[in-house]
């Protein structure tokens, strides 16, 4: 496939690079033309700016937040206004579920398709090709891109036809292991100061009823202490829980823990600043006990 | 091994049953009979009182909370008063790290071994002998009651020498299936109002980053609000939390989110009464959201 | 003084009137034409649109919220479009403090002056002159509105120099009220529990420590359970909190009490709708607890 | 009267000292002499032992906590034991509800008077003799010792005919000032961060809708930052909150603020040690946002 890729931070430059070793044609743009100039080593075409992706399909796009997204897809001269009709916008960014909502009519307004698909993992998961991409949209759109998705992806999970609802799924997962961090620093907090070793904890918990990655995965950060460098940042993560906490009060659902993990967010960066892995609430937790 | 077992509920029943099956030599008492002669039946002998246990090493206790425990423990002609000099007892329901080092305090003065041994694993596990057994006590007491260990678990952990540690670890388990159970009632309450199907949600995220049993056993419990008959029910669930509570403030740690699990279970209780699953705090999420 | 005003709801209403009465040339201005014919039957002269304000000054808003403040003032042929040079526009809605800097930047390089002065009360306060008045701008600013504020409140307060400042203090003192009545929900529910008469429990509080207006007000309010018809609509409150929120979330100061109310409201609107008080939050601790 | 008075803390030095001025006769005992000596030379008689109290009527108690209390009432030659039949205890510390209603119980048995009359005010009110206090009993008994209520306090309220009401409407009492102090912490942190006088912030607050005497003196302490010498220590707070929430727990009525400011008062105590006014939780706030 020709495929067009837009964005290439720590998420996006492994899987634009994973794309290009499953044979796609790539062609990239990225805001800042280094990191462009980089995959243009490994195979990638450089596009100088939006309009060269018009040939493209699909186009995928994996920026910050909501923000970069929308002007990138619609702005003046953006991805509704240069891609071609028949064409597909594929948003894999962690984007609210109101502007999926906006993208979506859009696109069917300009006779394009859009599909979101949204992926859990983290940096390391990218560059190995091991996310999992979960997706929404009508079936023949998810059809098409699916080889995109087998590059990039460890597996893929239909949702729904409805586009947003990947990426509420999506927000709802990263609460999901928000509230796993949040759990393990009150905990290890509580280990801690009772003088038993976390690390022992941990190895009981994660072979136990807790034997999944983001338990080994957080546990062994927070065990550590190891925060930075972040492979998530805190800010990000204050991003994902206030989306998920606009949805959740678009759809009149109180979440109380995900109340309590933005204030830890919240606190953490006050504290710490913005160069830290979210995973750091778990160090707000152990300061608050004192440690 | 010759071994005393005390508490037949629906967790030590199926305890003292995969003692039996493994070839030890079980006596049983149990406050009420009948369930004693259940296990008669099925080659146990059945102690008409503690002081028939003299002879057993270990003694097994599994029974509802602290002051079951500490009734048949410290209490006149209680297990301090009964066992021999030498003989071990080890309590393996989830009790307080304050009445465990009374016990611990108790038994060494009364030169008898004391083992906290708690377990991970509802009354389907305990019947199959798949429980976790999490151990802490002096190096040679775990060693002489491994057979039994091995008898009913999968796997044993030892945390440390101190017994009490495994209490606590124990507890802050429990806190952790249940931060797991809330963090599962808002999403799944979220997904309801959506309109996106919960156990596609669940199929999700414990095919990704939450594939662990705890998600998935009470994921499916949530899905279908399936909260009756109770595996765990919502007071002894409440028992287990505030522990964890009264622990950590002896330690001088905050843990909001156990805050948040105790003030849940405590409504629960005032809506629906006592004989419901402590998973049942999904419901409170629910209705909250106006399902 | 000629004075513009624009929003005649229940707040906006008693205002408008209130400077009739002190002898204010008052032009009014409402969406809905009907009330402002109410208001021409006391005095008010009644523009046919915004333009016809442009003669007055100060020219007061006092709308829903950040939507419709924009909106008229923001907007096309809005007020910054249509005041005179050196004229001065009081914004006195509980608006964002994000809106409020905005505005205050559109003023000034309008060559005109901008105050914000958000106030308390709920409409009875209103509709007797009796609301606080918190203001911030410079001196000269306040000074010129002064006789405005006199005539709508018992007193003004003066912040600070930037406007936005106001806005704050407004959105701080709207949280502290929802942490009073979130605290009085709770206890409320307790002394019903325990067989206490709430009311007594009430006099108690607010005849020692708690003697203050808000106690007592939101006190007969929860002890009556008169949560309609709504002085405060729940759909405010929790805009206000969303606000504060914001505000917060942007000082990078976690605040728990208001992200527990936040959730309150959003539990009560999904079980009550959106036509009750916002004290009604009482209800929902009191449903949490059985009652 | 014949008073006798046991406890001379900060608090109880001034309530006996009040008792003498109006002119009772006051019998003191404290465990620790010397204080007892200093009240001696004021006019009081110095008690030996619990034993010369048996000719006072009534007998009032106002010590730490709960233990203190049962000690001195139930234990081996307590109160329970050396009082006249007829003559009445009155119990004016903070204790809980279950140790209340156990009171009860013993002393309805020995044919003695149980009043239950915690008090509000920090030490200066109690050396003003500016108390409230807040009585349950059958009115005859009340009617007996409503002197040595007008001695100490400014005003009595009478909650109802069961002593236990009394401590159940103190402690939630101390609750609400909890949430007093937690809503202030949590605004004057973001008064603060953006730059907003917390003096001025206070000054508006306290002279509109929170004109209590309450929000005045912890609105002084939190602006001036003056956390020491304590009024009333956080270990104090923790445990009048914790017996809120072991009543509440009792009741089945969730108390999320409650609950909440638990776990601020053990986070102050982990990181600030016991010699700290409870309205140091403000202290968290400010640092959770990283002042």
């Amino acid at each position: 496939m020709r495929i067009g890729f837009i964005g290439l931070g720590r998420m996006g430059g492994g899987m634009a690079r994973s794309l290009i070793k499953a044979g796609h044609e790539v062609t990239v743009w990225n805001r800042a033309r280094d990191k462009a100039e980089g995959l243009g080593r490994e195979g990638a075409r450089i596009a100088a700016g939006l309009s060269e992706l018009a040939g493209c399909d699909p186009v995928i796009t994996m920026v910050a937040d909501d923000a970069a997204t929308e002007a990138l897809v619609l702005g003046a001269d953006g991805l509704v206004a240069v891609m071609r009709p028949g064409s597909t916008h594929v948003a894999m960014s962690t984007i609210s579920v109101a502007l999926s909502e906006r993208l979506s009519r859009a696109h069917a307004q300009a006779k394009q398709g859009y599909v979101a698909a949204p992926v859990f993992g983290r940096p390391e998961s990218a560059a190995a090709a091991k996310l999992f991409v979960v997706v929404a949209a009508p079936a023949r759109e998810i059809d098409k891109c699916r080889p995109a998705f087998d590059a990039i992806g460890q597996r893929t999970f239909v949702v729904s036809e409805s586009p947003a609802d990947a990426n509420l799924v999506k927000l709802s997962g990263n609460f999901m292991i928000g509230s796993v961090i949040e759990a393990l620093g009150e905990t290890v907090a509580l280990m801690h100061k009772a003088g038993i070793d976390p690390g022992r904890y941990l190895e009981i918990m994660t072979n136990t009823l807790f034997a999944a990655p983001v338990y080994k995965t957080y546990g062994d950060l927070i065990a550590a202490e190891k925060y930075q460098p972040a492979g998530f940042k805190a800010p990000l993560g204050l991003k994902d829980i206030g989306l998920v906490l606009a949805a959740a009060g678009a759809q009149r659902v109180p979440m109380p823990v995900a109340s309590l993990i933005r204030d830890r967010l919240i606190g953490l960066i006050a504290q710490e600043g913005e160069d830290i892995d979210w995973s750091a609430i778990a160090l707000i937790a152990a300061r608050n006990a004192g440690l």
